[in-house]
């Protein structure tokens, strides 16, 4: 099945058929993870495990169901049915797992997220992200918030339930605006103390209850910059798995150039003119004897910048 | 201050400086609720309290601080500072106090929020929405996920924080698309059982980790109704305090108006014209011998259908 390409975005278009309904009957996943054409993506402290030479292509390391129980036997979740129908899962190995002492030691190595993402194609690096997301979640929700009691991983993976008072619990998806700042064909990136050297970027925040999109978007620019928006414009959106954010990416009209940062959050702002941030993306832009840089096309800013940039 | 409106949906267009970075800190937060122009919004069993003759127009039920004690002693939070820097909270009365018996019964009235965003003004109901969304947030997270122990409202009700394990938790905000299905000049719009009879609306769902919005449209559009999305376009979004969503509006180019539906989800779909989506939304369209119409201005669903029938 062709799917079309919706976003520009890294972690995004996912490949598989994701069976939202069937994958909450017990008796129908049983059957899909017994299914011969089965096969499992394991991650490991949340790095993915990948095979292919280290400077050729490199893929996904798919593992056989059979390996589960010498791994560690960790949660499992489903990610979802292939074009050709073949059900397809994650493993989270233990993090205490010696996986340097392991049967698959050999087959691959288990690679940085990040890093995961410049090598690999968009629907691997999409299902890598998500079986991130989903385990980061269980990592972290072992516990009801409702009433205290332990939950358990149900629905392949999709929801946790407590026994105890009932209460389902289902992923977190955190909303975050990222947004280019643009004023008199200008645009305002900023960075963060701990960004690598000359790298900046669009600014960011978690949208937060009561607000709208375009509003999180305007406070956001206020507190960070101290700009006011008087305009945004939807772009695009990347889920974005560190660990459980949804980048919904915003240019926003701006109404002045004067930026008053909030030292916390932003250590320096700067405005580019488009040409100079076709210069900061394509690699870097010269000023005052530094070098300026925007961030890869793993993330969204990027495509931001490009998008705007380009226009 | 005058702020863009940037959405035409209830619940957004919040007229608070929300103060997020000096509300963290806890001695300014006791000198903002010391202000004696301080005001507290109580809500009792998630429905607020409005003052004004029940067919005249209505406001938000403002309080003075000192009735904390005599409402319950319930939790607070802060929502922000007015335009003249007034401090604004919003007070959660216990479900089981008796309010017929108290001092406020005889100044106004507990009424469903629903009912409320059809009587306040934009920016009264988007300050109730945004409390309710918090105070919905405090009641079912009393305990850390992460340990399962107790955690404390903390950061003005901005944040809970558990004094076991340490870990900081912030307001879900979940994001759901909601989508308009056009095809060839026609939308598609569906029902759900426990609609009101002849009600139809946009389709929609929640966004899951892993996807973009445009993979979560797409996704939610074939598994309800079979449509398979070629495009998507956004529209707007609005804040949805029915617990804790965000929700954002689509329009979704689809490749056929053959529909197949999910009946678990969907009890009945139909295409409207822009003529008649028109009429549906201006009281009621006539077929088959009854009355078909569009959700109220209070859903983002009518501005949806509203865009595009008059576009």
């Amino acid at each position: 099945m062709s799917r079309p390409v919706f976003s520009p975005n890294v972690f995004a278009n996912y490949p598989l058929d994701k069976a939202g309904h069937r994958r909450r009957d017990a008796a129908w996943l049983e059957n899909a993870a017994a299914d011969p054409r089965a096969m499992l993506a394991p991650l490991w402290r949340m790095q993915p495990f990948l095979m292919g030479a280290p400077r050729g292509p490199r893929e996904i390391g798919w593992l056989g169901m059979h390996t589960r129980g010498a791994l560690g036997n960790g949660p499992l979740v489903f990610l979802g049915e292939d074009d050709a129908g073949a059900p397809l899962f994650a493993l989270q190995i233990p993090d205490r797992f010696d996986v340097a002492d392991s049967p698959i030691a050999d087959l691959g190595s288990f690679e940085d997220m990040r890093a995961a993402a410049a090598q690999l194609p968009a629907g691997d690096i999409a299902m890598l992200g998500c079986a991130k997301a989903l385990f980061e979640w269980h990592a972290r929700h072992g516990y009801c918030a409702n009433c205290g009691e332990k939950t358990a991983l149900v629905d392949a993976g999709w929801k946790r339930q407590c026994a105890s008072c009932n209460a389902e619990h289902f992923p977190r998806v955190d909303p975050v605006v990222i947004m280019l700042a643009v004023h008199n064909d200008r645009c305002c990136m900023g960075r963060q103390k701990q960004f690598p050297p000359g790298m900046y970027s669009a600014l960011a925040g978690f949208v937060e209850p009561g607000e709208s999109l375009e509003e999180a978007c305007a406070r956001e620019l206020f507190e960070e910059v101290g700009l006011r928006a008087t305009s945004v414009r939807y772009h695009s959106s990347q889920p974005w798995p560190f660990p459980s954010s949804m980048m919904i990416g915003l240019i926003a009209e701006v109404d002045g150039d004067q930026v008053t940062l909030d030292k916390d959050e932003i250590d320096a702002a700067i405005w580019l003119t488009k040409e100079e941030a076709r210069q900061a993306l394509a690699g870097g832009l010269s000023r005052d004897g530094g070098r300026i840089w925007a961030p890869p096309p793993i993330a969204i800013a990027h495509h931001l910048v490009k998008a705007w940039a380009e226009s």
